[in-house]
């Protein structure tokens, strides 16, 4: 194994977090705040080791697969663990495992808290939550390859374990401007939220924290009540930008490229949308007794139902109050996640598409055992080995669902809020319903259970198979032996 | 589409339901109970439907899958509409929704009752409810081709379609002998259980209504607390008995050609077993300080475990009451399911093993992409079709269950409810938790959630794909017209 690579691409990794832990310095420094300095020293310590890491030349650059998953799974586990310093030497979260899962929550744009009252936070603090999900939401291997020219041709096995969905998009032939392109429309994008937000009375912290969150389907907010307390048009504003953020980037570029047609002709998109407006319109009619009035129906339904689907977690209403019915299309929502190629998590609507798919073809082939035909997807045939990954990936999602389940019963908490505690981490969304319904938070779980959901959060945002990889014996002693190699 | 052998099929099945509507009327006979005639007149009404329906010969005999499925998918359909005729007509359950709910509950081994004393049924009805278990464990239609010489050489569509597990195992190349072999086997092991359970101090009533629930996996008891108040030898036999049952018959026709040793060496088996005594085990250490004592601890993890793997649904103990740890061991059991080829539901043992079996193959090919090795089950190489089948199987589960669980949820009950309710019927086990735990019943359920819940009785047993192809226009249209045509 290339393990000198890894280190290199990790080093670089710890670079790019160092420069961005000056942020909460320089915010540190508009309100005055002594926390500041923690966030100079961690950027720091991070700087020096990103620097020890890249100083010596690999050898070989070329990486393969195996080296791709390994890279990114421990890119985010030391994103992580250096992430979480700084809440956990400024005090204000004194558990550092509770500092790891709130900064795990963060890069996986997971959004479930385990603090309290948010307001209590120091604003550099608040401001290194919210971005750790912008970050987290793109990439933070995307972003590598859009900024530092890694040579070696095999950079796609990077971005493949990193992005979300069955199979990875280049936007253009080269790698490095596909990830700058999609960098830059997340930028604008987010940019033209914050606008938005500033323009409906939000400060500017506030407008700029909650468009992180928005754009990274992350969920962090700075109030503990969430958004609840913002205007109406703010909360539309959320949910508009909440569905955009979930609908996959290639139909934004089509839109830049002027395709404007194609982009609202992707499949995928016209799925996803379709599910929101039948969820929104069936929630709607169920809660419609408790709200009394349409508009307010209408804005808490659409604001729930785009805050689940795209796994982002914002909450306008107590949604575990709501009658069973809701909450069942929420929970089926939390599991189906946005479009593949977006910042949301979840199974994504282009895997449910094509699962959907194949039961019908199978009803076919009992009625019309000679039929042949092949799955269409995107106007597109669904190539056998996609088929057989989407598989793969159900079968797998299932037995770490059940795993985790397992795991977390042992603190004996009744079952609707343990099996939504695995489906709101695993999914990446935040809130699920009891005990961590969208008022409360995940606090009261002992050190094995948030170890487990960690494990859970990244195993969802790198869409399992990374993860896995490097909890295997194999490669585990591959790392070690090749890295002693090197050395010796 | 060959509709008027589909009558024919049907009819026979009528015909083998009027005699064994017979044995209630006997019963009736000892116990001096008047019910008896009730279920004489429903015995002569099925009796003579099932005459005119078999009266006119088929022009031609042959059937392919597609009849094959849609003939068992009615056939067991038929059966529970007339089969609930008999608890309707004597009042003792004053609803027909709920006749025909425990009646489906009885044919497909569920043993999810609406009756809230079973104390209060008379003999025969008692008698009935526990033998449509027996009748359904092995299945209608393997009885039929066991005693009825229907020609044609495609009955294996039959057996096919209501047989569990991913591939269907003829015992020997023809269809009867096989049929007769499996329904030898059922008889003198079920007969085993009476005589076992009888020289433990049953009654003879007991002995018998009590085997047929054990033998079919079903679970409808005689006493409302199930199992209990009978002895620890009673319960221990039933134990036994029940993971005896949950065995592939092909390992009792292995021990009795005198191949012992090719028994136990049955991959799917060995997995059973073991999961059953990692179960046990675990359980054990969860629930001692309940019972506070070894053997008590044993008996009911072994006899819950036992129950719920093998989808009985039997209870010697309100594991409602558990902690929660072993509340979801006992859950995922529940999907888990029994052996292929058992009288058991739920998943199966063999698709569960050839599931794990996919994802770590998937893993390996991330290491070492070049390894191009099958998946192997039973020191077989597991066919491509066997696994799409399985991975199409997957997904339907999931979407039916879904579907089921938004319909049930209109009712508003807990999640930790409707959650179970559904996963005990469509699993075919009886009991959940909470609401539908081992102490209370499914009297509360309007009558959408009944019918839910019955169709997913029905498409656990059958399996889905019989029943779901039963609800395709195109095969309701095909039947209508092709049976006009017929008549016209």
């Amino acid at each position: 194994m290339n393990s000198s690579m890894i280190r290199v691409i990790l080093g670089h990794v710890l670079r790019i977090e160092a420069a961005f832990l000056m942020l909460p310095c320089l915010v540190a420094l508009i309100y005055g705040e002594r926390n500041g300095y923690i966030y100079l020293i961690t950027a720091g310590f991070c700087a020096l080791m990103g620097v020890l890491m890249t100083f010596r030349k690999p050898r070989e650059s070329a990486i393969y697969l195996k080296e791709g998953c390994v890279a990114t799974a421990l890119s985010w586990i030391v994103l992580s663990l250096f992430g979480a310093l700084p809440f956990w030497l400024t005090g204000e979260i004194p558990s550092y495992i509770d500092s790891l899962f709130e900064t795990i929550s963060g890069f996986t744009t997971t959004g479930a808290s385990i603090v309290d009252r948010v307001e209590e936070l120091s604003k550099c603090s608040l401001f290194w939550r919210s971005f750790t999900h912008w970050l987290g939401g793109m990439g933070v291997l995307v972003f590598l390859l859009a900024v530092i020219p890694l040579s070696g041709g095999s950079n796609i096995n990077l971005m493949r374990a990193e992005s979300p969905g069955p199979s990875v998009g280049k936007l253009v032939p080269k790698i490095k401007s596909s990830a700058r392109i999609l960098y830059v429309i997340y930028f604008f994008m987010t940019l033209a939220e914050m606008i938005l937000l500033k323009l409906g009375g939000m400060s500017f912290f506030e407008a700029i924290t909650l468009s992180f969150g928005t754009a990274g389907t992350g969920g962090f907010g700075v109030l503990s009540d969430s958004i609840a307390s913002y205007s109406h048009y703010c909360q539309w504003v959320i949910t508009v930008f909440m569905i955009l953020f979930g609908i996959n980037f290639n139909a934004y570029y089509f839109i830049i490229l002027g395709k404007i047609k194609q982009a609202f002709l992707m499949e995928e998109v016209r799925w996803y949308l379709g599910i929101v407006l039948v969820a929104v319109t069936s929630i709607s009619f169920n809660i419609y007794s408790l709200y009394g009035n349409v508009s307010d129906t209408i804005r808490n339904a659409g604001f729930q139902v785009a805050s689940i689907i795209t796994t982002t977690g914002y909450a306008t209403a107590d949604f575990d109050l709501w009658p069973m019915t809701s909450k069942v299309i929420l929970v089926m929502l939390m599991f189906v996640g946005a479009c593949a190629g977006s910042t949301g998590g979840g199974i994504k609507v282009s895997r449910i598409v094509i699962m959907f798919k194949t039961v019908k073809k199978e009803l076919k082939t009992y009625i019309h055992p000679k039929s042949i035909k092949k799955i269409m997807f995107e106007d597109k045939p669904v190539e056998h080995e996609v088929l057989r990954a989407i598989n793969v990936y159900l079968i797998t999602y299932i037995i770490i669902f059940f795993a985790s389940l397992l795991i977390v019963s042992f603190e004996n908490y009744d079952f609707g809020t343990i099996f939504t505690a695995v489906v709101a981490t695993f999914n990446n969304i935040g809130p699920g319903l009891s005990m961590v319904g969208p008022t409360r938070n995940f606090a009261f779980f002992g050190d094995v259970s948030k170890i487990v959901l960690m494990f859970d959060m990244l195993a969802g945002r790198l869409e399992l198979f990374p993860l896995l990889i490097l909890f295997n014996p194999h490669v585990i002693k591959d790392l070690i032996l090749t890295g002693r190699k090197r050395h010796g």
